[in-house]
């Protein structure tokens, strides 16, 4: 599947979602304001990575497009509250080319409709029970409520690290904390719910996580990439913020090893200061740094091993998913986010 | 019941419902900083309102101390999530005597904390479909899905209020809001949750709401009047908070829709000033035109009519509940909630 279909696949899924969105947030209701905001993100229609995700895993296994899609679109909906207290914690101010929410109407009001869209997902979840059974109602529930925690656990060990500001982390401790952020939420909850909704089997359903936590990793250091050196336009956030915020990434963990240790110290003394009082020249100096140290060719290389690794473990004999146009979106998913651009 | 004895009903219930609450945040995770983080305000020790409503609601109809404990501890933990926000939302500084969250480890660290806690609270009411079985189960999700959305909105229309300095509206639509805001998750969800869990019939069940909706409002006026009013060293926040946020309170109606225009306007001048260029003469001066109109005491008897109201509906003879010390601890809490002094 080349990427032109694999965006179509895409963009198909997103049309569907958007729909089930529409749907699920009510309109008219006593407060306008919150549910017109609630849809201010899901309507500036991001990739749809998630809901994709869930559809694909569930047809390729066997599953119907009808049973999977409410739930697919739940994901969305969660994907993008967490984006919402995201921006929030990370002081962003751009998302999908306009200005955060809470650059826009305020921290209070972000805040609390990223909490409304959580409230708002258990509804439909809670429905299942009577479109999927009981069984399968339940087991979506339980792999949402994992999703969440394991998202809040990792996104508070990288406010952590922020906070203590401690560079001196192993490769292994960023892919941990990128599996408990990213690899949750954005892989394996798609994908293992797509599976039980198919009443996929518990092997293949831990190949499933297995398949997702490569993937998701080889995901999060590519994103970390685009952070630095995307195109703005193409990208929709600001580029840099990162370097900002001093987050951990790949490419930091790597340039803070390489360096002499005088280097060293400037730069730690420079990801120390708070992001607002960081000068442009500084950021600039961060950069320079980590261009020569070949960071970002050496995070890239990375994200490839995992990604390599990630079409092993979907193409084990065992319990092969069978070929289709689902199960050859979700391979062409892992050349794309090693290789995308935005 | 006199007041001694219905604080130590509380504290009784409080300390099975910590217990219950230390089992269910884990211990030794992967992030240890954030479990601990989401032990912070359980452990300040609030008054339990909530899980003693829920626990005396259930207890009344017939049901088992140990089928309603667990269920009653989530809502005490969903309530400090909800805290934990709320306080980023109003930029409050105390909480329960000390320094509130984000005031000590930052907005973000605040944010995630609380998304821990709504995400760690689903997996013991999912637990409850084995132990109390299917239809309670789903009946309690259900309910707490609808408690969280209300909340939301309620919040929502009072920071949108604040947003557009709209000091015009009725008490009615104070009332409206309240009813959202306060009435659903401290009263009419505890109280139904526990009828839920005692199998009380769908009559009792309209009762219980009737009933939360009268002694929420009222329990919200008083706390908005304690927010005027109170001793700090009882209340544990600040003490005119609401004013220096130009929070809209029934006292703040009042005195908007009593004063003479050109008072009114200078009133309306201040009150749109934000927090923090508002200065101590600024809120001093809307405190003398607050008791030039007598407007807390017009509060007060507000709440007190309110108060014998919810009280009628419990004494309604039609499938009454049964004398016993939770129905008393019911009854007591209507007088208490609007002569409590913090």
């Amino acid at each position: 599947m080349d990427v032109a279909i694999l965006k179509e696949y895409l963009s198909s899924c997103r049309e569907l979602v958007t729909e089930q969105i529409r749907s699920i947030v009510p309109q008219n209701r006593y407060s306008s304001v919150l549910y017109n905001l609630m849809l201010d993100y899901p309507l500036r229609l991001g990739k749809g990575f998630r809901p994709a995700l869930c559809i694909a895993s569930s047809r390729a296994q066997g599953g119907r497009l009808q049973d999977v899609l409410r739930t697919a679109a739940v994901l969305e909906l969660y994907h993008n509250a967490f984006l919402v207290h995201d921006d929030v914690e990370d002081g962003s101010h751009l998302r999908r080319g306009q200005p955060t929410l809470h650059a826009q109407y305020g921290v209070p009001i972000a805040v609390n409709v990223g909490d409304a869209i959580f409230a708002l997902c258990l509804k439909p979840l809670l429905d299942n029970t009577e479109s999927l059974g009981l069984g399968k109602a339940l087991a979506v529930l339980d792999t949402v409520a994992r999703m969440a925690l394991e998202s809040a656990e990792g996104q508070a060990v990288e406010l952590d690290w922020v906070r203590h500001s401690d560079w001196s982390q192993p490769d292994r401790a960023y892919c941990h904390m990128s599996f408990k952020k990213t690899c949750w939420y954005t892989f394996i909850a798609p994908l293992r719910i797509g599976g039980i909704i198919a009443g996929a089997s518990p092997r293949r359903m831990a190949r499933l996580k297995r398949f997702g936590s490569l993937i998701g990793v080889a995901f999060q250091i590519q994103d970390d990439i685009l952070n630095l050196i995307a195109d703005v336009q193409l990208y929709g956030k600001e580029i840099g913020g990162d370097l900002w915020e001093g987050k951990h990434t790949v490419m930091l963990l790597h340039m803070m090893r390489s360096l002499p240790s005088s280097e060293r110290t400037e730069a730690q003394r420079i990801l120390q200061m708070p992001r607002e009082t960081k000068s442009v020249e500084n950021v600039e100096f961060l950069f320079g740094l980590m261009r020569s140290c070949e960071s970002v060719a050496y995070a890239s290389r990375l994200a490839r091993r995992l990604a390599e690794k990630a079409l092993a473990v979907l193409d084990a004999d065992e319990e092969r998913i069978e070929p289709s146009v689902h199960r050859d979106f979700l391979v062409a998913m892992v050349d794309y986010v090693v290789t995308r651009n935005n």
